[in-house]
């Protein structure tokens, strides 16, 4: 029997290529392959006995967990997250949050809240993969904005704006650490994307999983601090756990009603229980206590991983040095093509991400990331030392 | 400052009238109001204890649901679905499975995967207003299927089918107890919906969240039974409790794959720790004995309604006696609009869910859901008491 009707829907396009798969295939390539690729905090510095505690007394809630209800998520939860905002500066009260399955929920909420065909998203280029997916995904054309060594060149934002055939539906933005750079945008460059961004009438979507790991220089107000009429994406997957799932979308009226409508049609709500560990795991100054003592051990892993970077990468290897987050982008010469370098760096027992998955257009080659939070630092040098030989 | 930028998505259009919104606010018009209209389990009725002890148990995993990992869902539990199936006949294997937020998100990542505009999706009319709501949302016209006491009209369908502009990119069914209808398809006309789908190359997808509920009668085969190449989708929301937000959709490749991808970029995967909870609760045969306990309070409720619907509805009501689940539907007379006569019946201090709701087009407004899976039978008849005074 043939079902004839299985045809998938356009849409999903964009998901058939998993940025993830040709690099698990890589894994068996050596026996000792060392992974500069994954973006996710170090096992060792996720709280496991404080997550376990807090799952204990998330059960004190007794059966309010177990029904239907909380779209908007855990109350207790939610107001802990306007005072975390409040600490970095971002303005919010609790009923303009929705929690959500990570934020990678929230980015798509956001697509599919805002864009259909003939929308164009701007974001950075280099961004975050999966955000170009999505919102691919909701019909969007996806453009990127020039970079240099301090994230978006927003002088130059204004003549993309005028070359493209609409305004934008918003702009996508991880002004801090941003991933895959590194690069974070200075104050005089926020001013002038909100005020850019405010002239010409287009929203701002700032992702913000990063600003809690600075390991030098001043913090920055994020995007919403400068402009309470955006959108903010945060998240406990970096400064408590991943696998918890639980992220947030700060965002001012009409749209956090919009944003609420699709998150509750979409799944209803979180787990409950989950949203209640994470406030327990995070209330009483948990997460700052935690999150200071994390960020000294991801200081020490950048500052190996720099290290070695200066002993073993060749002169035409450049980079900037991140103040922050989890990863260095590195810059090689026009003529090399990251993604056939990659082939030839898991034959020699380390994996590192090649630019031309940061691109919407694929366009760029000749640059890749390395992501440091996950690495044990006694294998960071041995892994540069694998890249630089690949390189030479 | 104006944001220009933020009109919304032309796709969310279905979510913006929420059916319960109106529903919400009639709460206050009565200092005790009975209401039959929420589909969910009693809250007595859900395991806390053992639901509690499942969540000690499933930090004994460790650090292992902490990090990004197990888009299609923790494996015992992959496995443990596997012989639930197994248990109603329903052919599965683990890599078949994925677990998702709820059998909710599990309809959107179908149609999410499968419908683009110009799509056609078939669903009971009536049936649960969300899965019209989300295929809506994908572009797709919904288009319901006759039925009577015993579900879909299979003997019609073909003629539907014929008078179609193309053939509909699936078939949604809730064959068993089925929401709001309370029907339940013969095996005669389950073989032959199988049948008429197979002949024309139509996807079936069967959701299946009431079978374990069944009061009377002998268990009927799941559409899966009796097509391998269907879609499957189950929960853990009636069976232990729907605030964790768990369920699963079972599909053979090629299908597996595409939902896999959605899943991945929507959301990354859920809650890992949630899925361990619901794999130690469910596990050790303890599930089959709380549905055996929950099954016998929940017979006590529906033969509590039928009594009082015979003690207190006027001869111009009728309905069909459910063998199972937590629903019975209502017909009135053509004159009657249950959309009117809830206002009245709020007033009188009782809420049931009108026809309407339950169409894709609305357009039946002479009857109504009652959902009595969460009413104590102490109110029970006071409540359908108040209904009948307001329709005589």
């Amino acid at each position: 029997m043939v079902i004839q009707s299985t045809g998938t829907s356009r849409r999903i396009a964009p998901f058939k290529e998993s940025v993830w798969l040709g690099v698990d295939a890589m894994f068996d390539r050596h026996p000792d392959m060392i992974f500069f690729g994954n973006g996710a905090p170090a096992n060792d510095l996720m709280p496991l006995d404080r997550l376990k505690w807090a799952s204990a007394q998330a059960w004190e809630d007794g059966l309010n967990q177990l029904s239907y209800g909380e779209t908007e998520g855990y109350a207790p939860l939610r107001e802990l997250i306007v005072r975390q905002m409040a600490a970095i500066g971002a303005p919010a009260t609790a009923d303009e949050i929705v929690v959500v399955n990570g934020s990678q929920e929230g980015m798509d909420i956001v697509g599919r809240t805002l864009l259909h065909e003939g929308d164009i998203v701007l974001v950075e280029g280099p961004t975050f993969p999966d955000a170009i997916r999505l919102y691919q995904s909701h019909d969007a054309e996806v453009v990127g904005m020039e970079m240099d060594k301090d994230g978006i060149v927003v002088e130059r934002l204004a003549a993309l704006l005028d070359r493209l055939p609409r305004t934008p539906k918003f702009i996508y933005t991880i002004p801090t650490f941003q991933n895959p750079s590194g690069t974070t945008l200075p104050l005089d460059r926020r001013h002038a994307l909100v005020n850019l961004a405010r002239e010409r009438g287009i929203l701002l979507v700032e992702d913000d999983p990063y600003s809690a790991f600075r390991y030098e220089g001043e913090p920055l107000p994020p995007l919403r601090a400068l402009e309470p009429n955006s959108v903010y994406l945060g998240t406990f997957s970096k400064t408590l756990a991943p696998g918890l799932r639980v992220g947030w979308i700060s965002a001012p009226s009409p749209l956090f009603g919009h944003f609420f409508a699709v998150k509750e049609v979409m799944s209803i709500s979180n787990s409950r229980l989950t949203t209640r560990v994470a406030y327990h795991a995070a209330a009483g100054g948990f997460l700052e206590e935690h999150v200071a003592e994390a960020r000294e051990a991801y200081r020490i892993r950048r500052d190996t991983l720099l290290a070695a970077m200066e002993e073993y990468l060749p002169p035409q290897a450049t980079w900037v040095r991140p103040e922050g987050g989890f990863f260095v982008w590195v810059d090689l010469p026009e003529e090399i093509d990251t993604d056939v370098l990659l082939t030839k760096a898991a034959a020699n027992g380390v994996i590192f991400l090649p630019s031309s998955w940061f691109f919407p257009d694929r366009s760029k080659r000749n640059s890749f990331r390395l992501s440091f939070s996950a690495i044990p630092v006694e294998q960071m040098a041995e892994g540069i030392r694998r890249i630089g030989e690949v390189l030479t």
